[in-house]
């Protein structure tokens, strides 16, 4: 379907937001970290025209690695991982730019989170915005469950044509953030959407914007209320082996990540998502009852968290 | 193309060698180790019918992790990373059995290593044996190197129908293990094959048993050899980053891993491949001139070894 041709003005804003919403993640998440800094690391697209700005905190106070990558980039043929449905869309030239946000925090008290916001390009006619924010707790906490969830209700008030954007979109996240392979939520989910474009150019680029805001909303006070909890080995150990739920995931099923490979992405870039440190061990199970045992029955499953009582 | 029909004692033969190969490879690595001790762990093929005896070693004197797992399955449909020639052979009832081993040594002077070895079957006229073996290490070693590829090549010496066996086979493998996102060998290579049935049934078990047992030989000594070898936090931290790039490759590329998740195969099982402690780094770089550097200016590059001076 043909939507009303952009212009230039919209295009470049779009641009310019994302932009800046790369700075301002990055300051937040320094002002909270207290230590560490972000260094910038400037790269053209090899594969193509354009190309990003990596920013990365590691071994900060709270953060022991961060990655907020800013890309754009113009390409003769749009990967097919880059859509899930837009088939057509294969083998055509593209222009795609985006930001992406991985915070993987030292204390196993604070989630792992990922915010993701895409504006893809065909042509001046065919456009659409993805992306969406997600939570990996490993320990579970409801109140920042569903503070989460509240944050991620709000980004999508006032958008859409449906009764419930959330809901859908929910929905669209606890299906996507799974590891098929061990019937397993990544984590507790948000938002996810791609191929958006409701309501034309000014609607979707004010929900995008949106979403960024109220990502940052939702984070920082978690990371704030976590951070400080007081950890040992058998909890820094149980972090580790969950991060390697996340490398699977990203290595095996994100389409991100796939994207990005396939496109002849900068392959540091990409894989700046992947945790700092991470560990296997053969076939390890959580005692019954224990924390470790709770993240998997009572958070890693999919929840319609705004329907629970918020406590502490 | 039909081939001879197989009969019931060679295919029970076939699978008592690579159960009896699980056993020998077991106990000589339980040997050298010196403290760690191989746990059973039985499972069945929840997707079809037969199963599995994992082997697993952790956290031994010498072997930070070791498995060695032995399969038999049975399934409605070959799942089409079984093979990558084979294309007509999707979606048809099959027979698998098969032995991997791989072995991450705690001492960063100690090689990785990895050895395969499968006997797939359509039906009693169709059927190969596929696998190999292939060493990565951490720092490079000249004599290493080529004290592998001899024993490469003896496993090869004899058998098949071209010139030499080995160098093809070789070459599958520089090809095979290779991370293209990083435009990087895994490591130097060692044999790799698939679709292999060169004259007829009792030449191909024979090729296939003399691999197993050269695999053995080759790395033994290799692990004798440089696991006193004193390291310190710079080794094991790279020690710790490479093992990413080996984790990179089991989930994006390797079809073995791959064929396990996509057809129901049991996960812990498939994924005792991943190292047991790992690193990533943004854009790590090795100093000009380090053994660092070396193992990817000297080691990680396609290169014919025996025509190499050994040296120690």
């Amino acid at each position: 379907m043909k939507q009303l041709r952009l212009t230039e003005e919209q295009i470049t804003r779009t641009e310019e937001s994302l932009r800046a919403m790369q700075e301002t993640i990055c300051a937040k998440l320094s002002e909270v970290d207290g230590a560490g800094k972000f260094t910038a690391d400037k790269w053209e697209y090899a594969a193509g025209r354009g190309g990003g700005d990596s920013r990365i905190l590691e071994a900060g106070g709270v953060f022991e690695k961060a990655g907020v990558n800013f890309s754009s980039i113009q390409g003769d043929r749009l990967p097919p991982s880059a859509t899930q449905s837009r088939h057509n869309a294969d083998d055509q030239p593209f222009s795609a730019c985006g930001v992406s946000v991985v915070v993987h925090p030292l204390n196993p008290y604070v989630p792992t989170c990922h915010m993701n916001l895409r504006f893809i390009r065909l042509d001046n006619d065919r456009w659409w915005f993805g992306g969406g924010f997600d939570l990996t707790p490993y320990y579970g906490f409801k109140r920042d469950a569903v503070e989460w969830h509240l944050n991620a209700q709000a980004a999508c008030e006032g958008f859409g044509d449906e009764e419930n954007l959330y809901m859908r979109l929910k929905k669209n996240c606890d299906d996507y953030f799974y590891l098929k392979h061990r019937d397993e939520a990544r984590g507790i989910g948000g938002i996810f959407f791609d191929d958006y474009s409701q309501g034309g150019f000014e609607q979707s680029f004010a929900f995008a914007q949106n979403v960024g805001k109220h990502f940052l909303r939702a984070y920082l006070p978690i990371v704030r209320r976590r951070m400080s909890t007081p950890y040992g080995e058998r909890e820094r150990e149980f972090q580790l082996m969950r991060r390697g739920r996340y490398v699977e995931f990203n290595l095996l099923y994100d389409r991100g990540t796939l994207f990005g490979l396939q496109s002849g992405g900068r392959t540091e870039s990409i894989l700046m998502s992947l945790p700092p440190r991470v560990a296997w061990r053969y076939d390890w199970q959580s005692d019954p009852e224990s924390a470790e045992r709770q993240l998997l029955t009572d958070y890693l499953s999919a929840r319609d968290w705004l329907s629970e009582e918020p406590e502490s």
